[in-house]
């Protein structure tokens, strides 16, 4: 597969170029060597998450067999940096339409959201480096085409990146089921970003607290929650929905 | 797996006892039988698809790997009939409201959708019995727990299937991108059953001909189509907003 980088210097190659790297796994065994301890420190400047994992784990991503106990797992596209995001964004001249993810790890459901997003006209989405889906090959497919079209930022920290939103006069959303107001009632024609939480976990108690409002997804029967790319798609559409009074 | 029934008579037991079945796979080269005859009888009655398919398909379901060239696919959760479904909404003293699926196939797909309907307070889902995802294993545990209160019924037209709606007052709305109001602008308050299309394939020409009203969602971006639970829950809780006006 062409999305798997083998070997020292080929990750340490694929990280100098600053290719789009999802992950790097390290085998808890590797050799110490000088050019893992550059590919250690290229990949925390980059934010790039490392795992360590037995050898077994890792053979089972080589297609060489000749890993050297590091292999790196490349992305389908290119992330883009929260400034950058920011900087697309104003040339457009709309009010900012962000959905951040925070901690989506089901490809299935990163794929959908990414179609639903473009269907919807937001500017991009925002993901973050740790026990997150990244723009993996799955994620492509899933998404119909529209990772091509949807910038999606990646961060280290969510609740850092509100934080830098704030200060760029958006607004932001997050979606709980405690959240004070029903979806529908927010105004989403101003600047905004929103925020949705992980499956089964919702969004985190420090982001939870950095939102400007918290909004909940009215809901009756016997389940407590929705599948996350559902929740994403209800909030996505209304907001388009206000901005386009359809 | 509990889910495989294998081996003529296990089989003809299954049918006989009317036990929820999804396929029946039967290899091309099984030998005739006057078990396998009455077995083809008994599925065509109770609208159960048969599959023929090469021995090497048959021995990847079996686990005794005596299956005398036939496997019966279990059901998760029971089938009720369209009549028991009427039945059972009349009992509640709402106006009815149904989803109808043409040819759902993915089971990602048709768990989130019951997840949904529950959330929705959807009376039913109703679902045909070729080309379409029944109610297995993969659909129980994606539906999270929902398969256990959204009642499923199984009907080998769906197309007949409307004129028995229209005879009970129920109001018939189809999703189609050429459909010439936005879904928004439907009034869901009246006895409705929204009719989805197939992944990538939308409803089928007869099924769109018998609808009452054909609704689209609006869409900007590239890609011209939405995840089908996605385009399922904007529907669903379309018309959730409009009888409990949240």
């Amino acid at each position: 597969m062409a999305d798997i980088i083998e070997g020292r210097n080929p990750v340490m190659e694929a990280l100098r170029a600053e290719r789009p790297i999802n992950r790097i796994l390290l085998s808890r065994n590797v050799q110490r060597h000088s050019v893992i301890g550059q590919i250690l420190h290229l990949s925390r400047e980059q934010g790039i998450p490392v795992e360590y994992v037995d050898d077994a784990a890792l053979q089972k991503y080589s297609s060489t067999g000749a890993t050297q106990g590091i292999i790196a797992l490349a992305a389908a596209k290119d992330y883009i940096s929260l400034d950058d995001l920011l900087k697309i964004t104003k040339a457009k001249n709309e009010p900012t339409l962000y959905c951040i993810l925070d901690g989506i790890e089901d490809p299935q459901n990163l794929g959908a959201i990414l179609r639903t997003a473009d269907a919807t006209g937001f500017h991009g989405i925002i993901i973050r480096t740790r026990r997150a889906a990244g723009l993996t090959a799955v994620v492509a497919k899933v998404s119909a085409g529209a990772i091509e079209y949807v910038p999606v930022a990646r961060v280290t920290n969510i609740a850092q990146c509100l934080e830098i939103l704030k200060i760029a006069n958006v607004w932001t959303v997050g979606i709980d089921m405690h959240g004070d107001q029903a979806y529908t009632k927010v105004d989403y024609r101003n600047p905004t970003a929103v925020v949705i939480g992980g499956e089964g976990k919702g969004i985190s108690e420090l982001v939870r607290k950095r939102c400007d409002i918290l909004a909940h997804i009215p809901m009756k029967g016997k389940i407590s929650s929705l599948n996350a790319s559902v929740a994403a798609a209800l909030i996505m559409y209304e907001a388009f929905r206000q901005r386009n009074s359809f």
